[in-house]
């Protein structure tokens, strides 16, 4: 068996994604041709890995920004050992296939996060580097680096054209993340053509802009220029590190190489062939020879390198007894046994307490109450931390080497910070929390969206719900966004109405297992309601009998937030045939059994009035075409709050009064 | 009466921001403190504007990125002489008063774009200032430069995080905008404190890798510093210009200058004594002496200047007159006389022709069908072109000098992109429309409700509209989108069923006065369905029947886009009794006279069935708790979409299933 070539072994990658991509007749195979040398010296010759366990908790993290190209994270994950075998590639952007269209981390194994949506992995890579950098300083001790890897990142042009490469980058670069390290794919395509026509950054001087160390011009089919770049990039101790790769997109194509052709559809049969003579592959589609397979596995140093570690863990665990514990309870991602038990008796105590205060203040409360028992527990707000009110007694800053580091000052960049919040999880060890004004959740939608869908446990709070906001005017006041929000699958929204039903909130969204939270919160006060024991145990469910009805109910108010309040209100006025429903989370309750959504909404009563200030044709599916609702149905304006309550209609008596039109 | 000094000018601003503030409780006064000097620079030695006349065609455009500053602007446009009495800013931040919280242009006249939203003035400025270029390429001649201004910016340091500031400064640099002049209010105080903890960028250089020009280390504060660099910012000839003006945050407050404290809230009543005393500003609160504003105002010199431009134009007009008619029904916003009748013609064209094709692919047929008829439409896409089919036979970039300039390599920025869109519809003179997947909406989302806020006419195309884009799988595949973008208020979403549906929501997005249209397309094709003159007349109405029942309707299918092929298959199976409702429109359907809504939807048909490739739980307000949805409860799959549809269960089979257990 002769020992492949570096080239060699490279096209094997390009040979893998291009029959795939020809296979599926769908996908891009430009990315993974250029990039498949780089991908060769980085995934042999440094990446700290074992196939065999993609969950080794020390390994360095691999982010391929430019999702697009997913065959070539297909390819490295099969060629290097992962259990992926070649009859999954054959089923590229099949249904049920581990190898959908963009690299999706909870269907594939081995994969890291979820990209395609172009510069968010930046982002994620950003937050995996946070994790680590604040995991080791919290748990090294002298003689024991137990939480020591890397993170590397492909991105292409797409990726640094997006904004929140700059908003990430500048992050990383004011923290001085030195163990993240970037590969530009520069090869001058974007799908519209050359991209000189919209591209004309000096990318290296803007990176260095940010405090980055910046290695340019490197050959990108040149393994030992390659080779090179990283160990230049090894030695440095204070920033993160960008290589800038000059590549050619479709690389070995003779008539795609170099032209946007290569990069979004299959090469064709004919420019395959070509393909193959051109780099004198001489194998059939999907047909990998056993040296070249011998060439990039080492699954001994591999599992020796998990071996090592686990045998430092024990050593750690001697030295470290308690800290040890903790760094493991972190990884498994199991919460303090006690808890839940703590958590409940803090609700119990709110409930007897009756604090009336701004649900934003509740948040900031229940983060005090939480966070000491979950040092786990990191978050920040993008710039908005005394409006947020994130900042509890133990925050620390992350931007230094505080080993109780938790606190994150992101800025004016909601994009990114949500992004990295998705990364620190996924990194495992954290429990994350972003947050900023509601009607900002926009400018970081879609990074709550990928938090969703990858089942991402990630805490989103958004302060100043509503209209309730007042003088700062429509342009911060938030309408639609609790709707858009709740809209996004997987992702449970709450909208607490006084102190209680916030901490419930934060209790929920911290033991969630299986995806993101949205908690909304008020700037202005709201009043404390009364409960039993069973009505604050329903709480969790997201919608629950607040007040009820003499009776089977004639009437229901439904109402989330600063307007259960006015809802209990009406229903003093309109007498003892009204039932109250408090819905913090329609997400939530629309999980719940059918018998216990049945007791909280009968299906007989159909007379009902929904009162959010939001959306109004949201609650239609809630009363119905024979219910009311009062909410919003354009935007707010500027003016104290509680005139603009008055001016779009929420009162007690148009609740009184929309109630009694039913009839 | 003494001549004050530009120091007495500038605290004239000061003070009214101080004083509204205090009256008000609520606002920010720093930035206008900290900017006042640059203020009192620009507007009365450089700015070419007329008070008495806002809409004056020629003038400069002064855009505060920074719109949490709302009182400077106020401050400024009362000085100057606008129709801003005292009055109004004792009034500020309050209901119904022209001075709210942040700068609204339809509220206040005299502001170019609504602000606050940080980092999106910006791009709305890199707008105006394209508009000025693609027009000036357009109608300039020698010797009559009818179309020549600037565009000036204030920005601070939460506009230069937003990660929409790199995509729109890179694309200003990759268009050379030498017109463009932006100012950034360099204070090193963000709302959490010293920047120095999450804003590190050497700013400077990051411009400077954009291509701009960059005038470093400005004393903000010194009127002959800013003078100089605003006189060196006008000799550029290439590129946009960034002024970096070293301030201080709250200017003149002893105990609150250069603090956060500052930033967003009144100083309070011993504070402004004090500042009164160090600024030596003797007058009241709301004072303003009759020298300081004739300090600020030039009435007759403006007064002249416009009137100078008034003669220029009749000169250019009797030497182009064809040219000067068409830029003059450019500058009214009036479409051609002819459009009305020539779409109309193309729609019953198609109706009868019936071309089976992907409603993206019709989308460009409008294109290619209205631009020619519209030389104020310009476009493009998020590097999407040959994806949202955005490009057609007139297509020209606007990255030169060509004459006939009218397309928009944006590069993958989607939210610089709609913000760009917003600023050029602002200026006047175009129609603009912009392009990405629907999923990616995501990235441009509050730059969409900005159009809608501020009624601005904007077309935001959006293909490859549901899971029917295929094995890009779930990060691409819009689920949520839809209904998120509907609740946007004075935003209309159409999603076109055909081409003829497809023509029509070009046309009423292209006829639309009030605000913005996403236009939402598909990548597969879809049948052509058959309709009378009057139904292809009531396609306008956003929803109508399509195929009626015989009689009154036993059951009601309510369908948009892909889906209305499969509600016509449904309802052969289902017999006579059956009507279908195409529903292109939602929002524009909703703006019906009741009795319209009542003719296509009778409140007295319960049996209902919506079907749409989106969120199911949107559709419950037009099918009641009674009706079904088919449609999506969670994220999409990777693999050919013919699978996905039969997955997800958009089959005729399991429409007429629902419809049947509706009883």
């Amino acid at each position: 068996m002769t020992t492949p070539s570096r080239r060699e072994l490279a096209n094997a990658v390009r040979f893998l994604s291009i029959d795939a991509v020809q296979q599926a007749n769908s996908g891009h195979p430009g990315a993974p041709m250029g990039m498949a040398d780089i991908a060769q010296v980085l995934w042999t010759d440094y990446l700290k890995h074992n196939p065999a366990n993609p969950d080794w908790f020390n390994r360095d993290r691999f982010v391929l920004s430019n999702g697009h190209g997913s065959m070539l994270l297909y390819s490295l994950l099969h060629l290097t050992g992962y259990d992926l075998p070649i009859e999954e590639l054959k089923n590229f952007r099949q249904l049920g296939s581990r190898t959908p269209g963009h690299p999706e981390n909870f269907v594939t194994h081995g994969i890291e996060t979820t990209t395609g949506p172009l510069g968010q992995g930046l982002a994620n890579a950003v937050g995996l580097a946070l994790a680590e950098k604040v995991l080791a300083n919290r748990f090294n001790v002298e003689g024991h680096a137990i939480v020591d890897h890397r993170t590397w990142v492909f991105l292409g042009d797409g990726c640094l054209m997006e904004g929140i490469s700059h908003e990430a980058a500048s992050l990383a670069g004011t923290w001085g993340l030195n163990k993240l390290v970037a590969f530009w794919d520069d090869n001058h395509i974007s799908i519209d053509g050359d991209v000189q026509g919209w591209f004309t950054d000096d990318t290296p001087a803007r990176f260095e802009a940010y405090g980055w160390q910046v290695i340019r011009g490197v050959d990108g089919h040149d393994a030992d220029a390659i080779k090179a770049a990283i160990e230049a990039a090894l030695q440095v101790s204070d920033k993160p590190v960008l290589i800038c790769c000059r590549t050619t997109i479709g690389f070995g194509s003779p008539g795609k190489a170099g032209k946007e052709s290569a990069h979004g559809a299959p090469l064709g049969p004919d420019e395959i062939v070509k393909t193959r003579e051109a780099l004198n592959w001489t194998y059939g589609p999907f047909e990998i020879p056993e040296s070249i397979y011998a060439g990039w596995r080492n699954p001994q140093a591999q599992a020796q390198a998990e071996a090592d570690w686990n045998a430092a863990l024990q050593a750690y665990a001697a030295a470290q007894p308690q800290q040890a514990e903790e760094l493991q309870r972190r990884i498994r991602g199991e919460l303090p046994a006690s808890f839940a038990a703590d958590s409940a008796a803090y609700i119990a105590k709110l409930q007897a307490e009756g604090p009336v205060v701004a649900s934003r203040k509740a948040s900031q409360m229940a983060i005090e109450a939480f966070a000491p028992l979950l040092p786990e527990l990191i978050g920040g707000s993008a710039d908005l931390a005394h409006s947020n009110l994130t900042l509890w007694k133990g925050s620390r800053s992350v931007n230094g080497t505080d080993r109780d580091a938790n606190y994150v000052y992101y800025g004016v960049r909601e994009f990114a910070m949500t992004a990295i919040s998705n990364g620190l999880r996924l990194h495992g060890g954290f429990i994350p929390y972003d947050a900023t004004f509601l009607v900002f959740s926009d400018y970081a939608r879609n990074a709550v969206r990928m938090s969703a869908l990858m089942g991402t446990k990630a805490i989103h709070v958004y302060t100043h719900d509503s209209i309730g906001l007042g003088e700062d005017g429509p342009t911060h006041q938030p309408i639609e966004h609790l709707a858009a929000l709740r809209y996004i699958p997987n992702n449970d929204v709450w909208r607490p109405c006084d102190a209680v039903e916030s901490a419930v909130a934060w209790q929920q969204a911290i033991v969630r297992e299986e995806g993101p939270s949205c908690l909304v919160f008020s700037r202005q006060n709201l009043p404390h309601q009364a409960r039993s024991d069973a009505q604050v145990r329903d709480i969790a469910r997201g919608g629950y009998v607040l007040k009820d009805s003499v009776g089977t109910p004639e009437l229901i108010l439904i109402a989330t937030g600063s307007e259960v309040g006015l809802a209990m209100q009406a229903a003093e006025q309109l007498g003892d045939g009204v039932r109250v429903v408090s819905m913090p989370s329609t997400d939530v309750f629309d999980r719940q059994s059918a018998e216990y959504r049945e007791s909280v909404l009968p299906r007989a009563v159909r007379k009902r009035v929904a009162i959010e200030a939001a959306t109004a044709e949201f609650w239609r599916q809630y009363v119905g075409l024979d219910g009311a609702v009062i909410g919003m149905h354009g935007y707010g304006a500027s003016a104290p709050a509680d005139q603009l309550f008055e001016r779009f209609g929420f009162t007690t008596d148009k609740v009184v009064e929309a109630a009694r039109q039913l009839g």
